[in-house]
């Protein structure tokens, strides 16, 4: 039996495994790794946690362990409408469906928006997990330029207007407008305006993805862009950052016939998110151990952030350049033209045992070879500063400083 | 902006929503539903399942809050090996795979298998959600009758033949064969090994749901089709049954190549499934209590079974015909032609407050109206006479009798 005669033709268009193999890297006990998104296991209030499960099954055991409604318990929806609502854009219980998780979100809404060779705007960089899922369902990518204050408006309204020219109507621009994954910037309040202005006028929808929006270090927090317009934004987030990934929960906020079409896509994908995952999201959230968790999360993270550029600051040189981020999981270094951290990777691992996001991963085209992706969210506080004196000492030997 | 113009294809192609539907009707408190095919709560241990996961914090906490391994949890995916060994298909931990439960494992395999206009073949009838998920990936149906025995080989054969005859290469064939949903019918051994071979001969891969196989009441288990050809036979099951669906887990057991491809997709589906449901489902089943659960589950159901066949048999006359079902959830009614259940169904709703699963929901062409699923799974043992008796007063009134 010869599986691959058989493969549908989006197995061609999947990348080759960038997320797993990052996730690996992240495996191995000797190799400090800078190189996946992962939480920091210690910030999870594992205690009050498993309280929490033991009260939904004193609670709600039976109801916990069976099916739940395609769209998520009730109680979840008007926990999560309310809220979105505090978060400035008004949302009803019928607005909000929950999701396995961030990634299962996109795909739901990638399964009823998307048709093979249809065009999506993503920023360069972008996340890679993101770029999968749209590669999955076999998309054209357009791109615009992500610098120090996110997406540049200007370079998206004149992206839109180039596809107008072309009659090709985009289906939908992916961002992350806060602390983004990969370059750990955040959008500034008036760029966001003009982002989501722009993007009404053409008439494309824009993904918000949320998912690190609550681990904000310092400063004023913009506001989300589906405050701005609520008709024209669906909203994803994920308690994998504020609550843990093990129960894979997230949800999407869109306009109510929306949410209906994914809720239909969703029967198709997994009928339903745990069960028992959503009582506890919701035990977590509603009896306030999710905002002790935060803050004890944005401590922790700080200070990883501040160790992470600490040592940037002590062993990279001043031709290297990296974003400050104000919050979530990410820094991203900027080398000279002509340096490939793509073919470094294996041989940093190898020599000195540190593995690093490559540029590559995060863009569409496979460009930006000159950039890697830090992550200080898992690496221990105290293994930061080793791992970057040998990243460092790794890089000079190889004349990329 | 008026979402409906962005909509991909696939949306077209979606059934309305007989799923939703079905288990709407379960959550009207005064209706008895035969409709859904929920687990009874009860079955669920759940003072034993608060324990496992009180072990699981105490053991795995803070990996189990994480992300998890794409293909799973390794312990898990030893155990599963193991168990699909003893089931007579030897399985390495590399050729399974673990899913967010069954219809996100039969949603995987569309996703690498099928691409639009593509030809499944399934039963008349089938279960209604995998008609779903095919539909979904924008499939073309080829029915083969399912009588009392399962799935017909020779139909099957010349349904194979007939295809071959227009250079038409089937995906697959989708095969529920053991308790089948929704007839309730058992394939016996010498049509497995037909089945099997006609299949292998055409070169078309069996996707064999084992959903139910482990709630047999009575008599001895055929072999399961993967142990007759593990090499064109994708073996898919879910803990739903056997432990609960509330952590959403199911497998996947397959040659390891494709397990690779479906691990590549499912980064793009949900990136993992709940890997503190994994841990817990790992517990309880090798520790023994999945085997407790399992023998209450199949106690529980045979009565509840026991219940329905008594009803149908003092209220249901004799131009009625019913399956005896060995084990599972349902048994399925066949009336005279001219009778539409379809039509009937609002209809018994409204003035006797019983519902069933009509028959067109489980066709393809949605054909079959003469047909109803009964499920007697969820139904407390002491209203099934009620049920029965109330259904039966109404269809003779509407003169179906």
């Amino acid at each position: 039996m010869s599986w691959k005669n058989l493969y549908a033709d989006r197995v061609g268009a999947m990348a080759h495994g960038d997320v797993a193999g990052m996730l690996k890297l992240s495996e191995r006990p000797d190799v400090i790794s800078f190189a996946g998104g992962l939480p920091d296991p210690n910030v999870f209030l594992l205690d009050e946690i498993r309280d929490v499960f033991d009260a939904v099954f004193a609670e709600n055991g039976k109801t916990a362990l069976g099916y739940g409604p395609t769209k998520g318990i009730t109680s979840l929806r008007e926990w999560l409408a309310d809220k979105m609502t505090r978060s400035g854009r008004p949302a009803k219980v019928d607005e909000c469906l929950v999701t396995t998780g961030g990634i299962a979100a996109l795909d739901l809404i990638c399964k009823v928006l998307m048709d093979p060779g249809d065009t999506v705007i993503v920023g360069k960089p972008s996340y890679l997990a993101a770029l999968h899922v749209i590669r999955s369902y076999q998309g054209r990518f357009a791109g615009v330029p992500v610098d120090e204050r996110g997406m540049q408006p200007e370079a998206l309204r004149s992206t839109l207007e180039a596809l107008k020219g072309l009659s090709v109507r985009p289906k939908f621009i992916y961002l992350v407008p806060s602390f983004q994954n990969p370059k750990g910037v955040t959008m500034p309040g008036s760029r966001r305006n003009r982002i989501v202005e722009t993007a009404s006028k053409y008439g494309v929808p824009i993904i918000e993805d949320a998912a690190y929006r609550d681990l904000r270090f310092e400063g004023e927090a913009p506001p989300i862009l589906a405050s701005l317009d609520s008709e024209n934004v669906i909203f994803i987030n994920t308690f994998s950052k504020i609550f843990n990934p093990g129960v894979r929960i997230g949800w999407i906020t869109a306009p109510a016939s929306f949410i209906e079409t994914l809720t239909l896509a969703k029967q198709g994908q997994d009928q339903c998110a745990s069960t028992i995952g959503q009582y506890a999201a919701l035990a977590f959230a509603s009896t306030g151990l999710i905002k002790k968790q935060i803050a004890g999360a944005v401590k922790t993270y700080r200070q990883k952030r501040d160790a992470m550029l600490a040592a940037l600051e002590k062993f990279f040189p001043q031709n290297a350049h990296w974003t400050i981020p104000e919050g979530g999981f990410y820094t991203w270094v900027t080398f000279s033209d002509g340096v490939d951290t793509d073919s470094l990777l294996p041989q940093a691992i190898d020599e000195v045992s540190v593995a690093y996001g490559a540029g590559p991963a995060f863009f569409y085209d496979r460009g930006g070879k000159e950039h890697m992706r830090l992550s200080y969210s898992y690496v221990p506080v105290s293994q930061i500063e080793a791992g970057i004196e040998r990243l460092a000492g790794f890089l000079s030997k190889n004349r990329v400083f």
